[in-house]
């Protein structure tokens, strides 16, 4: 068996190549899949890799419509961030889902099940993995649901765990509308969490207002510092989770917090005690972060990851909110996908472009069996 | 018995006024003192309380000779952060040292010994305050050297402190050629602990180098960069403490650290996992920080003060550190003043600029008794 699977280049001469190579993925050990991937999502997360530090500005389409190549530059102040990676072929793809076509003699009953998959090298026809790495989807749900049932969903718990494990009552999260913001309201509806919603356009408000969400203010409002304090306080939320990183909404946040805090025993020029904590978890703009300091002493601003979460909270807890995750995966953990592609679209420049965009609200899934 | 106080008081109408006021201390409780203060430093945490967000550029003697009274202006768009002082005039001074004069019935073994002092307030003539926040100065240990036993020491040594309980094992420090840094200097070279120290000139590396210091790192140097991630490898640092908070120093120390950081299982878009910490203590540049995050997302960036650090760690802790304070008051913590001066000096438009500018390596003493 051989199938094709997207690889991403970065070179010591400064390239990103983007290909499909031809690859087996090898015989199943005993404890090994071999499952056909029918359904991948393009997460921020994953552009990362793809795409890496290159200038998507400089990108041109070579190789033939049978073997599409996409070549762009990466910029030379860049390249130092990258160099554990240069020159070796990368697959891609954190999540997805297919059906198993091989199975080892230890897993033989997959055989034939469709199954939810984490492990990288996703965007790829034919994938092996060892079976702890698989869930087996539950009856009439899609490999399209199942797709993506790690990354965001388990962010999104993510979320509100931390929340709970660091004595926190209620949460503000940036770009709200987002696959993973919608995800996390329908956790906070249902867990009864108060939540703000940061969103950028009052289209997104009325997305978010759709579904449910209580508290919702927008960036672009003139009188956004205010609503986004009356919002804090109406809710109490001490932590926020940003997924923007640059500019200055994450001091703006700790500003809202430290605005409706309890000065308790009276001023002080260090500002009050209460706890302010701002978890970055992703980059949509990549500008430096800008933190006025008008907030006292007390607050943290640090970056955010799913791995080093589920490692520190234990086998137990991510056992616990993978069980919730398949248990509610057509519900609270559904995603929705603005559009389906194949690995050939993948590479081209028109659709490259519309997901590298990272347009809140649109949603890519990759089909490798198209 | 009555006797001066300083006194700050920043009005809704956007003055600050620093007055000398006749004070009656009363006469204590069974529980407590009056001391009679000899010598309280100027300590950059004071100033905060002491000017405030005042602009000192506008700042008029008004008053007389005996009753000297300074004004200042205070910006528009700074009066929010103080909204909770306005109008009240504060004590100032955190700690200092003096002779018991008075002492309550529980509490007269006291009586006419010199002690050290925490609580505010303490730029005044006569102190009333419970015995418990005093400590009886050792034979042979002067006034000048007991006002500074509590604010820096228990700093620096709040810093080893927190770098043993998170793990780490070398620190970084900056503007680390202060009164304090070379408190930590001493510390660490004591304790056989790594200190990488970030000054702003030759003048503080020679000095630093003359006490013993081993990495010394010059910010205005061409090639800092590169010689700040050396010193962070030579010595392990993966936690700093940062006096500065504006500016770029706090985003720079965390890309040395990420630099030098072992990538173990090989390239990730989102950084080593190796934990990088800048706990940002004072704020000698009140502009904003700015974070250029090119070090992955492990890291954070966050306020740390002593007196939470303090209750956070609990009393068996924070007497292990008095104590050896108290042991070590006249070698490891001992504090060196350029100037004393008189409560009267202290409204002198000169010398106030002179201690309000907090140059490295300049540190006032107050003695209330001249």
């Amino acid at each position: 068996m051989h199938g094709l699977e997207l690889r991403s280049l970065a070179t010591s001469d400064g390239q990103l190549r983007l290909s499909l190579e031809d690859a087996t993925p090898g015989a199943p050990a005993a404890d090994e899949l071999v499952v056909r991937v029918e359904a991948a999502p393009i997460n921020p997360s994953d552009l990362g890799l793809l795409i890496g530090p290159a200038d998507m500005a400089t990108a041109r389409a070579e190789g033939t419509p049978e073997q599409p190549v996409v070549v762009a530059d990466i910029p030379r102040q860049r390249m130092g961030a990258i160099r554990d990676r240069l020159d070796q072929s990368l697959a891609v793809g954190n999540e997805g889902a297919g059906t198993v076509v091989e199975a080892g003699d230890n897993v033989r009953h997959f055989l034939g099940r469709k199954v939810g998959m984490l492990g990288g090298g996703m965007y790829a026809q034919l994938r092996r993995l060892p079976a702890r790495d698989c869930i087996v989807l539950p009856e009439g749900v899609d490999v399209a649901d199942g797709a993506s049932m790690f990354v965001n969903p388990l962010t999104a718990l993510g979320f509100t765990e931390t929340m709970k494990a660091d004595g926190h009552r209620a949460i503000v999260h940036t770009a709200a509308a987002s696959n993973l913001g919608q995800m996390l309201n329908r956790i906070c509806i249902k867990d009864g969490i108060g939540l703000v919603n940061i969103v950028r356009s009052q289209a997104q408000v009325d997305l978010l207002r759709a579904i449910g969400a209580r508290h919702i203010v927008d960036s672009t409002s003139p009188g956004f510092p205010a609503e986004l304090a009356r919002a804090i306080r109406d809710t109490g939320a001490t932590i926020a989770f940003d997924a923007i990183g640059g500019g200055t909404l994450a001091g703006q946040i700790l500003q809202a917090m430290e605005a409706s805090a309890d000065r308790g025993a009276g001023y002080s020029p260090y500002g009050s005690n209460a706890r302010k904590q701002v978890h970055v978890y992703g980059s949509l703009d990549t500008g430096p972060t800008v933190l006025n300091r008008t907030f006292g002493f007390t607050w943290s601003v640090g970056g955010w990851l799913l791995s080093p979460f589920l490692q520190k909270v234990g086998r137990e807890v991510a056992a616990r909110m993978r069980q919730r995750v398949a248990d509610e995966l057509t519900t609270t953990f559904a995603s929705r996908y603005t559009r389906t592609i194949s690995l050939r679209d993948a590479l081209q420049l028109d659709i490259l472009r519309g997901y590298e965009r990272k347009a809140t609200g649109e949603k890519y899934l990759i089909d490798p069996s198209r």
